[in-house]
């Protein structure tokens, strides 16, 4: 059998290694574009920084060492130029040179590119660079040799927000251009304002909706869609990126959205010689069953195992993908799995939605910090869409926690039962997971109402009124508009001030007294919903809707 | 309706605040015999030391905030002596005076006593102390105020270790007593090695399958079974608990496995007014469906939540639980979930084990740390039985992500689908949990054929012959007997020196390379098994068996 692997990192490398363990008589030969093979691509980043000091640890394999440790034929600076399905052979690249190799299965990890949208200016620029490969970063590495004062992200996604950081620990003025109203796509607005706060507070500025309009003076003055100048002496592009399917598609190959492959679940494309995995791929939404584009490196490196154990004969499939990312941001973690509310209610999904503040440890033990946590969730069925957390510090094991919880097709009924290790430096005796599965029990079991925070403006339209349980100390941070103020621990004494026919919200800080508050005060007959997420919540999205004295 | 709680920490306080929340207009009455309300009880140690600095922050509560807030009578320093059930009322005695009080429904949290074994000269040992109360501590706190110089700690439990560190961490020189051969029972002996040896590293010394026979000199001299005195300026029992049930029995209440009370799925006792939660209570372990007790926080907390539910009309079923607990040692933590390889081999499961070792985060990303992962599983289903995990950082979340799968019923097939937060400075694009899931595949399918670290002297005995695959230099960290060595980028050139009728096992450091070299010698034709876990775990467990040059 002689495979042939089309891309030398992630997925691509995962499947040559499997292929050679499974089949030690195999001829594998991996053809890799670039110079290098099996890089930490997620790594680049936190070289910009010097946090990752050295560039050879991110070259963690190479061609020699995976050549005597797994007797793959490796070839870098190979690019595949074209496929001919019909005679089983591939087209290659090397100095100038063009010659066919055959093979008796072919893999196509290509992965993707960036998207490079056509702005005025932009191919005289010769400081505007993009991310993706250790050549990228040496072009970057050699701007910044020449040190640079300004910086511009175009994009605010999961890598630009870690270049943005990378580029502000080495004092460089950061500027972020976003087309979106919000950072951190995946996210829902209202946890990506958490991370946006962070940023201004790093004194890391963003453009919102806002996008380049053009380039001047070879990429020195960035013209943006407002009008607005920005003096640039690095400028990365980081918009996102698109499958790498070129070869694919002139080879007849199936295709579809954003040009990803279409594979079966045995990774077969349309030709049942060649198969595809990674970010060229088109995959399966776990939860939903609709076709996506997951582009992340754990999908990728299970994908290239399967495909190595299909191509040998191990029955395996595609069960798909949920998609979890994580980004560290300064001092703050932002990660999320699933569906975001978003996008549940683009498919019309019926769901509820819930936010739960907690700490990541016990909070009488020192260094306790805050998590906020969201869970998107089926209202009657209580099956989980997804979950986005921010904080600190345990926002990664919270979100493998629950990552884990959806796979299993587990429902927010599950989660009060699921045992987390506890012991004070590690967590608490009820996890801030179990406290989501409560609270949202506690909406499928009626027991308690919520409104979301973009929904109370109306509801004040309305003329509903709000009633703040704080301590009066707290009210120093802000108000509500439109609230009556009797601290929680004197409600059941002034329940006469209130009337049975009116509409009332009722907000605490975080949401734990105010729920204490509804129930004290539905079951006294009186018409309430607890605003979920309560103040913390609101006064992070909608700060200029409160008001301070 | 009017309900009587007895015990005000934990599963006591959790029911009766969610009974308050169920309903605004019972009469509840938290009968704690103690003089103090959740206290945290988990914290207790760390004041030790003074990492929780003050006294009050162990605190969490008082019987006036939860008056305030939750409208409920709590009387501390009020025991129940008696229970009537037929008259449904309880006796309490309060500064001397023994009084009647009425129930509609009583809930028994009495929590457990720590064992306390009839030793000759205990009696009059002013030194010596347990530790489950804030007057424990406070008497704990006084002999400290003494500055002694020397401690034993009688047992090497989870709360014994976490004792032992605070004590150390005041530079008092501490000695542990255990009567088991290993520290922390909850895990098995070649996992808890690890623990062991991060005391001695830390200068703590345990006297291992050993007892205190006496006591002398009112404490201050301790002898123990094997004829070794120490000298004690403070002592603490740290041997177990067991179930608090004096009460429960003297009511005629159905009692079972050492005191435990006997609760149907509701939580009622044999008196169907009576109900009962916490570490008093026998409980289903989920796994096996085995009656067990398991006295930890985070049950007892649900139990409480669970017990109001159904007191207040609500379908709520204790589904029964599989034990997750945790540890900080030094700068070691230990984490376990679920049954552990003794457990199932005691009850006969038929299962297989696998250790695999791994990186916390992305090893190129700087201070990566070492896990190092154990799974027990059925070797056909891939049913997860349990899971223990040692590592300086990153322990408690790869625990919690096992522990949801196994609620779950995920088997070890599912493992690499996880899809777990990767970014380089929180995990790997494969995590160690999914390398488990791997690593169990290739044993379930036949790909790998492994002997423990308790079988290899064994197998050398029957004259199999160990390849020791490192490299040259990683010789100096110890050999093994009955070895060949052949670094295992050389040996697809050196099979021609080995034998196929020759039984041969294959070893690296932690098991991913001699995986290959197995891969290798097994598709040509030669007879060979993986040592799981590889030298790293035979060196922690067996150092005295390696030769060293």
């Amino acid at each position: 059998m002689k495979v042939i692997v089309v891309g030398g990192v992630a997925g691509g490398m995962s499947a040559a290694t499997r292929l050679r363990r499974l089949n030690e008589d195999a001829e594998i030969i991996v053809l890799e574009k670039g110079p290098y093979v099996s890089f930490a691509n997620c790594g680049l980043p936190y070289h910009i920084s010097g946090e990752i000091e050295n560039r050879e640890q991110l070259l963690v394999q190479t061609p020699e060492a995976l050549k005597a440790r797994y007797n793959l034929d490796i070839r870098t600076n190979h690019e595949v130029v074209e496929i001919h399905p019909e005679e089983k052979q591939v087209m290659v690249e090397h100095k100038q040179e063009v010659f066919a190799e055959s093979y008796d299965a072919l893999i196509l990890s290509t992965g993707a590119t960036p998207i490079t949208p056509e702005i005025p200016g932009l191919s005289e620029s010769q400081n505007v660079h993009t991310l993706r490969s250790i050549p990228d970063l040496d072009q970057i590495m050699e701007n910044l040799s020449y040190q640079p004062e300004n910086a511009i992200l175009i994009g605010a996604g999961f890598i630009g927000l870690e270049i943005a950081e990378n580029l502000k620990k080495r004092d460089i003025n950061v500027n972020i251009v976003e087309k979106a109203p919000q950072v951190l796509p995946p996210l829902d607005e209202e946890m990506a304002a958490f991370v946006k706060n962070e940023l201004l507070e790093q004194d890391v500025n963003v453009f919102f909706s806002n996008s380049v309009a053009q380039f001047q003076d070879q990429g020195r003055k960035v013209i943006l869609e407002n009008g607005e100048q920005l003096t640039s002496d690095l400028t990365i592009l980081s918009m996102g990126i698109q499958p790498e399917s070129t070869i694919a598609q002139q080879a007849g190959l199936k295709t579809g959205m954003r040009g990803g492959i279409y594979v079966d679940e045995n990774y077969q494309t349309s030709d049942p010689n060649i198969y595809a995995i990674g970010d060229a791929i088109i995959v399966k939404q776990q939860i939903t069953g609709e076709n996506t584009l997951i582009a992340l490196a754990s999908p990728a490196n299970r994908q290239g195992r399967q495909v190595a154990d299909s191509i040998s004969g191990l029955a395996r499939k595609n069960k798909g993908s949920i998609g979890t990312s994580i980004v560290r941001v300064f001092n703050l973690t932002a990660a999320s799995t699933g569906l975001n509310e978003r996008s549940v209610k683009q498919q019309n999904l019926s769901h509820s939605v819930i936010h739960v503040a907690g700490k990541d440890h016990a909070s009488y033990y020192p260094g306790a910090t805050d998590i906020t946590l969201k869970l998107i969730f089926h209202p009657e069925t209580g099956e989980i869409y997804g979950a986005q957390a921010v904080g600190q510090k345990g926002v990664d094991k919270r979100i493998d926690v629950l990552a884990t919880a959806i796979k299993a097709g587990l429902t927010v009924m599950d989660l009060p039962e699921l045992e987390l290790s506890y012991s004070p430096p590690f967590g608490s005796a009820k996890d801030i997971v179990n406290m989501a599965g409560y609270t949202a029990m506690n909406i499928i079991e009626g027991e308690s109402t919520s409104i979301q925070w973009y929904e109370l403006e109306d509801a004040f339209a309305k003329g509903k009124v709000l009633i703040d349980v704080r301590n009066k100390a707290e009210l120093a941070k802000g108000q509500f508009k439109n609230s009556l103020h009797i601290p929680l621990n004197e409600l059941r004494d002034r329940l006469s001030e209130l009337d049975k026919d009116q509409e009332y919200i009722v907000s605490c800080h975080t949401g734990l007294r105010s729920y204490i508050a509804e129930r004290i005060l539905t079951q006294n007959g009186y018409n309430v919903e607890n605003l979920d997420g309560a103040f913390a919540l609101y006064k992070t999205i909608r700060p200029e809707n409160l008001l301070y004295e």
